[in-house]
């Protein structure tokens, strides 16, 4: 009888596994374990359908279980898997063993629960299940305030949408500016306006102490640094901790994060074990330090890794240069690797390139500010992180940085780089151009300065 | 005294020339000699204040003579230079002598004419100097019927401004598709179609016999292959050819293509004279062979370079991989090097990698579809060409594109590129990647057929 692969998990990456298994080797038996119902659809769109950006929830559902069924894969939906024996070569659900040869692990990730009085109360609300969304959708057409506890961008996402939805949104966070571990102040600083343009206060600095509830068991208000801050639901976006518990279970060594540790073929300590998505740590490319619970496209392109490796296939996973980008309100930021602020807070030497463009030529309808700051290496002005903000493109910006600064790009390079120009899509200098100019510029007074007169 | 540089020409190169040399050597006397009033326009924002898009070709003038004169540069306007003695170190304008140390020709370009009867009748007309666009635009006011003898991309922009004016346009172009010395059949399809929505009346594959004209000596008729076509003006958007006469006239050395060779130095044949822009000739870097007559911010780098080692300065100029873009009526198109249609032509080998993805989650308002093709050299599958259309970002993907062709990647570095999923601005799988898949795997196909069984 054919090989059985086994995948926990029916997120990004254990679909992508598993899709991408089958697809590889048709002749292997391909089982999904998910303890939810639903399959491909899209937690990254919630914030947007509540905000009514997006108009139904039912538009984030990108295929169906039939689908995948079509497709040759077995599919155990709404069944955990509540043990796993190496030895025998089986998985435990809903009281039955099943045998595998081969299992990668996609278990994905929980959100980290603040640890303060009333952590457990009705009322706080995480963004993950799509159908406890659409539940919680409904009653937020009689909720009018909401306090968001910040932190990662997904509680900028949700301040915005739930300000767009009308109600008063209230966002804290301890830190000094908004997303201070990911964001440089410049880029934080418009990023928080465009929030207070919808009409969100934000309150940087301020501490969570505690939740109180009302005598239904429902939170009423948060207790904060800066004072009690009422409302009718608290939405908690800290951060994402990887589900580690069957790979605990079973002995898989975890990292320095928490999370599991693969090497490059997304393989873990297990022989016939691999895993992706938010339950495992990989490399940043420019420190090589682990890190995990990153984006939805990484968690896709882990999957198809281990997914093809788990089938014949030897296929490696680069160590991540992690492109981003999200709207705050109407603004975009974004970036790649780190900024001045993380670049600070690891020891890395770095010197700046910043510089101002446009979006479309300057007296184009719709032209808009795109600035763009570069991290490079001292001396040999390799690129080795970004942050963008405003304009547009700043998606495709960030994607192009990313992959030229994985490959050695020097300012050098960027700042002689050919560009379109054309009045309604580009500029006559590419805004990237720009700052390179201006820090090549820059070094170059610089070193002018240092030579003894 | 100071050395004195002389720049022979106020478009984009030229004033890149001048304004660089005097920035990296503000001791240099730096003179302009143009023969237009005048200076930092944007030629190529004309279509759209014609089409009302911009609203006002002041809008177009960007920097003014005086701010040129403030930052130091001697600034002779409307002085045509009709004369240079290379033995004396002069020029002529305005029949006076004027000595130089350098000199940098930026003389541009002008429009091919049509070689039939009629072609030199009032009404037709040229997109090229400002202040005869801005009279053109009110000639259009009474104007009711265009015809666009098209070729080039100006071809597209103005007959889409003109249609968006009000006018009846004709495009005709001997061509089998629109665009088809540069653009591949199915990028020039949706082109045409965006045109013919704004009610373009497109005629491909048809010849321009001649011009017809009234008892006013101005056109009345644009005669052609497919009938006598009846207009107010016939708008010439051929190629751009070089304006050598000056550069002839001193023997410096022109190229196949008719323009001053330079080296990568922008260094012409003889000691102390320099060139850029579309005067010259440049090679390209996959193929090597020189090309001329590209875009305005080539012009700007190369009129950089010239300037910078006039100056003493070391800079070097690349070869060109020429990301291009513009719009279509509304729909955008964009490449970079070759297509299909040239590879076949050059007899470069090549195959395909297509693909097509949205712009942002396929479920966010906005979302298009932005269709990608790949370009890649057989065996090592790297980049080569490319062409894209439709949806948002192609300017942004071009550069990209052109930028990581130039330096190597293949078809696997883009399948695997990392990229930005967030639902406003990006989708799952980035276009460029999903084109990259595709190819790799049709590539993995035909080596399975290819292996014997």
């Amino acid at each position: 009888m054919s090989e059985r692969l086994i995948v926990i998990g029916g997120g990004g990456a254990g679909t992508a596994a598993s899709t991408i298994a089958k697809r590889a080797n048709p002749d292997m038996r391909v089982a999904v374990f998910s303890e939810f119902p639903d399959i491909a659809y899209s937690p990254c769109g919630i914030p947007y359908a509540h905000g009514r950006e997006i108009p139904e929830f039912q538009n984030l559902f990108l295929s169906t279980v039939q689908r995948y069924v079509e497709d040759g894969l077995e599919m155990n939906m709404e069944t955990t898997v509540t043990d796993i024996d190496l030895d025998r070569r089986t998985v435990t659900a809903r009281n039955k063993h099943e045998g595998f040869d081969k299992l990668i692990l996609c278990t994905g990730f929980h959100w980290e629960q603040p640890a303060v009085p009333g952590a457990n109360l009705e009322g706080l609300h995480y963004v993950k299940d799509i159908r406890r969304a659409i539940e919680f959708d409904k009653e937020l057409d009689s909720m009018k305030r909401a306090v968001i506890i910040g932190g990662m961008w997904l509680g900028v996402e949700m301040a915005g949408a739930l300000a767009r939805r009308g109600l008063e949104v209230q966002f804290i966070d301890e830190g000094p500016w908004l997303l201070s571990e990911l964001v440089d102040p410049d880029v934080a600083e418009p990023a928080q306006e465009a929030l207070e343009k919808l009409g969100v206060n934000v309150r940087m600095g301020t501490k969570l102490l505690g939740f109180a509830g009302g005598p239904d068991g429902r939170v009423r208000a948060v207790s904060t640094s800066a004072g009690e801050l009422e409302c009718d639901v608290a939405v908690i976006c800290l951060h994402k901790l990887p589900n580690t518990s069957l790979a605990s279970s079973i002995g898989l060594s975890l990292g320095t994060t928490g999370a599991v540790v693969v090497d490059d073929h997304m393989r873990t300590s297990a022989p016939g074990v691999w895993a992706a998505g938010d339950v495992i740590e990989v490399p940043h490319g420019l420190s090589m330090l682990p890190i995990s619970g990153l984006t939805g496209s990484h968690a896709y392109s882990q999957g198809r890794v281990a997914g093809a490796n788990a089938a014949g296939e030897n296929r490696t996973y680069d160590p991540v240069w992690i492109p981003w980008g999200f709207m705050s309100g109407d603004y975009t930021i974004g970036g790649f690797s780190i900024g001045e602020t993380l670049a600070e807070a690891m020891g890395i030497p770095y010197v700046v390139a910043k510089g101002v463009g446009v979006s479309r030529a300057r007296y184009f309808p719709g032209a808009a500010r795109t600035h763009v700051k570069l991290i490079a290496e001292p001396g040999t002005l390799r690129l080795i992180g970004a942050q963008l903000h405003g304009g547009e493109g700043i998606k495709e910006r960030c994607d192009f940085l990313a992959f030229v600064g994985k490959r050695g790009a020097t300012l050098e390079d960027l700042a002689w780089m050919e560009n379109i120009y054309s009045p309604p899509i580009g500029a006559l200098y590419e805004p990237i151009q720009i700052a390179a100019q201006n820090g090549l510029a820059e070094q170059k007074a610089r070193q002018r300065e240092a030579v003894p007169a």
